[in-house]
């Protein structure tokens, strides 16, 4: 059975001591009253809630799986997820950094991150379930009527009902412009909406009452494409203008989706057959309002690749300081028992040392993206809102795909270092990699993200957001370029910076004569990009662990260390990688699509 | 539903156009009536079985998996499995290239590879209960005694028995050395072997009348560690003087391994309750003869990641031209469709040509080393029988860790082609991923095999053998470096070539100041080798192809375009690993155990 301890200090460091997230947010009115003592206290419930709740049933979840009553269409969530998610809400947690006016606690989304990290390494197919309410709740409250808003903020606040994403339609998923569910209106107002989705994560379960479905359909009149899609909220039950509950709607589950991982989520097939539903936002512009709910969730899939990481690298240390198995090549290591801990093995140590350093890269870069939402979201002066978004627009698609990229590469080593017993279920290594494996593919496939970083926040500006992301890095190296002991660090940033930089201008060079080189560099760029992120804050919290080195707390030269094999051993896969970006698109295009 | 075309054409190319293996065979008189017919009717049968006989049974094997009945101790496998293993045996396939005195066909082992890399495409959980017979076969081939080899060889050539390799124990995988079970000496000439042992694939299955065990154990008076390992043959009924089956032995399989993959074989916890056996070769040597077992084995294990690959490919490319989704960046190319195809998208064809090329170079190592194999078994010139065993010996982990290593890859990138339906069952991508992962695992782990590539293949004879090998492809640039078109290959070539030969001599001589060093660059420095081999096959693939690409038939002109695609996007990831390789032992080292 694997084990999780939530790993406090290391979010503590990155928060208070590399990015100084209560200073940050206290010039914001929203949390002028935030300290470090409540930040650390909810992340210590929080861990606890994570470790003690929903860990335990992660491993049996994902053996059971969840069951379609096939006569009522109610699903069945494997045991134990029910009375988890009841404690949940009881502890508050659903209303965490949700909004005071339709019943928040309003505390920051980076601390929210935080929790979020752990929920996913407790439990991702457990977390997804709340999860999703919170795209819905960021779609309903930036686009939703005051009558929306009062009737369903509340509700998914106090976690009452759950919320969900019906996007997908088996034609299409990348393309939502295909899509053909149909919403006609009706003389009170609402729509009967009617078609078929796919892929519904938590689309129907039994652990809340009502069930709030964001829905994609096209109006009878709409435009064809991606212009003609509206957005519907459509409830589960109807609601009265009471609150209470009304009828069912038609809006069912007709079958559960067989997955590589993620059992424990029902991802159901949901069949809408003149579902009632209120439209949220304009006609025709879903997707627009659909879009805060899709790079809110980016940003959650990065959190669920790191929490996998995470525990699959806690797991795969336990292991390898347990498991006796050969000789060190150098000698004897512990020569009193029958064979040496496998840690002593240099490539054990490897692949151990890869998965910590993609789950601290990837920490520091998503609670330093969740404090720029933050300061998006309340900071007092506009342009400071207006460059944090503009940050949040160029990171999001680095989180999403290098952070999932890094979590399947990650749990695959973890999964490794167990030799055989890796791949036995009862281990629990096995299902994080098969969970790993969804974060690479939904809310928007590795690709797409690659395309939206390289084509729209890159090229679309001409580099204007890279340029100051480029600028931080250049004071960043220039301020810490004096310090010796910086050098190793700040040097190879600048270098890959400067590389960046050159590779950037020339694809967009040759974009110009064919856009596809767009698609032909997109995903190795993205790559090289997630790694130029990741250095500059490996080199920033080496900064902060050379500081306090000598403070006799070994946490600091652990974190010195990490910040090394990154540098020396994970670095260097750009390389390779600029190499293959240059190679351009012709090496893609040249077989005849009847020879492939 | 996937599909499943065995590829013969590409097969024949290796084999007839590049490697010229009847011309390589007819000199030894084994193989002296060995033609280009014989070849491709036997593989074309042998497709057949493959894709109408085991991959219909694929997928419904894998969701149904393997069923033990505790109290018999009886393992069923899937539905379909006993009856397409009846048609096996009734084809003859079993016998295919055994010793004709056991009543083997006596064909060469380069036929009976590609035979293997088509089953494992049809279905690789189904393939390892023949699959591994061959490894018990080789086994009593090598080491038997006169008794044992007329006892048992008929009926593993036949398939009328089949076999296992009992070797792990749940506290020794990698490090047999530890093992414990125990033979007891009887006065008959037999054994009495008490123990338990685990991830016995094919341990127990209703296909066949009688399992032999090959298992490793100890003698009561054996040195500890591995040189007091004996090997002893243990059949599950025994077998009368006559051949006839006597009463059940007391090798019981008491449980199944409940996997991430392959869940259609089955995989045993068998336990021995002083079960008679028989020893194989010498007392204490059983690590020796059991290396004959291995090393089949790890070929065997190479060709289940290209069969992977291969199917993968296949049905990465249905559905990429099927599919409709998005507009090419470069304008439509559909434009009577609601969408293009996605194979129009460069990132889309860039995974699918890693397929592909993986696929295609896996397949000319796989074809060279059987060959060199045919020719170490066959060859009239002992010297020449020497260099081919010497090759065999440097390419083996090659085979084994770089080709599943890229299986691994490979598959999972033609699981992302299908975006969110590649991660449902249904659709049989995911299956393949699953099963694929296994490969990097069992037969040594892939660190080991990289420990055996460098540590003993290489640095073991100051690089004698690797020299050999560097000489072939010297000799290869030299030829073809006066040829134009052949320059964008082999220069590349060349140059890593130079590269490994200097990669090698710095860890070389690091290894003298530490033996760690080796363990540090092992897995990065086979990953360059495997690249270096692949490169001298896709130039010499390209060769054939640059001589034949006007005869009209764009197969050659398909087979270059790979070759391009190759060296433009795969082998430039060297640029990468020669660095990290080079970073060394400390970056691993450096942090204390204590702080992982």
């Amino acid at each position: 059975m694997p084990q999780y301890n939530p790993p406090l200090r290391d979010m503590q460091f990155v928060l208070h001591e590399v990015l100084n997230v209560v200073d940050e947010l206290k010039v914001m009115p929203q949390h002028a009253d935030i300290d470090v003592d409540t930040f650390n206290a909810v992340l210590e419930e929080g861990g606890k809630f994570a470790s003690e709740v929903i860990f335990p049933i992660n491993l049996s979840g994902d053996a059971e799986g969840c069951t379609l009553d096939k006569t009522t269409h109610e699903v069945t969530p494997p045991k134990g997820f029910k009375e988890a998610y009841k404690t949940y809400v009881e502890g508050g947690w659903p209303s965490l950094s949700a909004d005071p006016e339709y019943g928040g606690q309003g505390l920051p989304i980076s601390l929210n991150q935080c929790f979020y990290e752990m929920l996913n390494s407790g439990n991702q197919a457990w977390t997804m379930y709340p999860g999703l309410s919170h795209g819905a709740y960021e779609a309903l409250h930036a686009h939703g009527t005051p009558e929306q808003k009062k009737m369903f903020l509340p509700k998914l606040t106090s976690g009452e009902w759950t919320g969900t994403m019906c996007l997908t339609e088996p034609h299409c998923g990348t393309d939502l412009g295909l899509l053909r569910t149909k919403a006609e209106p009706q003389a009170d107002g609402t729509y009967r909406i009617t078609g078929a989705k796919i892929f519904i994560s938590a689309g129907e379960h039994d652990m809340v009452s009502n069930i709030l479905h964001l829905v994609l359909a096209r109006l009878p009149d709409a435009p064809a494409g991606s212009k003609g899609i509206s957005l519907f909220v459509v409830p589960k039950y109807k609601v009265n203008a009471d609150g209470s509950l009304a009828e069912r709607n038609p809006i069912f589950c007709a079958g559960l989706e067989h997955k590589m991982g993620i059992h424990a989520n029902s991802t159901c097939q949901m069949v809408l057959e003149g579902a009632v539903g209120t439209m949220v936002g304009e006609p025709n512009k879903g997707l627009n309002a659909m879009f805060v709910m899709m790079n809110a969730a980016r940003l959650g899939v990065g959190m669920q690749s790191l929490g996998l990481t995470e525990v699959a690298y806690q797991n795969a240390v336990a292991y390898a300081k347990d498991r006796l198995q050969m000789r060190a090549l150098s000698g004897p290591k512990a020569p009193d028992k029958p064979a040496d801990p496998i840690i002593v093995h240099p490539d054990v140590r490897k692949m151990l040392m890869t998965a910590r350093a993609y789950a601290e890269g990837g920490r520091a870069l998503a609670i330093h993206t969740a404090l720029l939402i933050d300061k998006e979201l309340h900071h007092p002066d506009a342009d400071v809102r207006k460059e944090c978004a503009d940050e949040v627009a160029l990171l999001t698609p680095i989180v999403k795909a290098f952070m999932t990229d890094n979590g399947w590469i990650a749990t695959s080593h973890c999964m490794q270092v167990y030799g055989g017993h890796g791949f036995i279920h009862e281990w629990g290594m096995e299902q994080y990699v098969r969970d790993a494996r969804i974060n690479m593919i939904y809310e928007g496939t590795n690709t797409i993200q690659s395309l939206d970083l390289l084509g729209r926040k890159v090229l679309g500006d001409n580099g204007a957001k890279l340029k100051r992301f480029g600028k931080k890095i250049a004071e960043f190296v220039e301020e810490e370029g004096i310090s010796e002991a910086m050098q190793e660090f700040v040097n190879p940033l600048a270098e890959l910076g400067d590389k960046v930089t050159k590779l950037t201008t020339e694809i967009g060079m040759k974009a110009f004569q064919n856009p596809d080189e767009v698609g032909a560099a997109a995903v190795d760029y993205l790559r090289v990009c997630g790694h130029l992120v990741f250095a500059y804050f490996f080199a920033r919290m080496a900064k902060v662990a050379l500081e306090k080195q000598n403070t006799g707390d070994a946490f600091y030269k652990a974190k010195l260390t990490t910040a090394r094999f990154y540098f020396a051993k994970l670095l260097p896969e750009t390389a390779g990688l600029i190499r293959t970006c240059r190679a351009g698109l012709k090496p893609l295009m040249e077989m005849d699509e009847a020879l492939f």
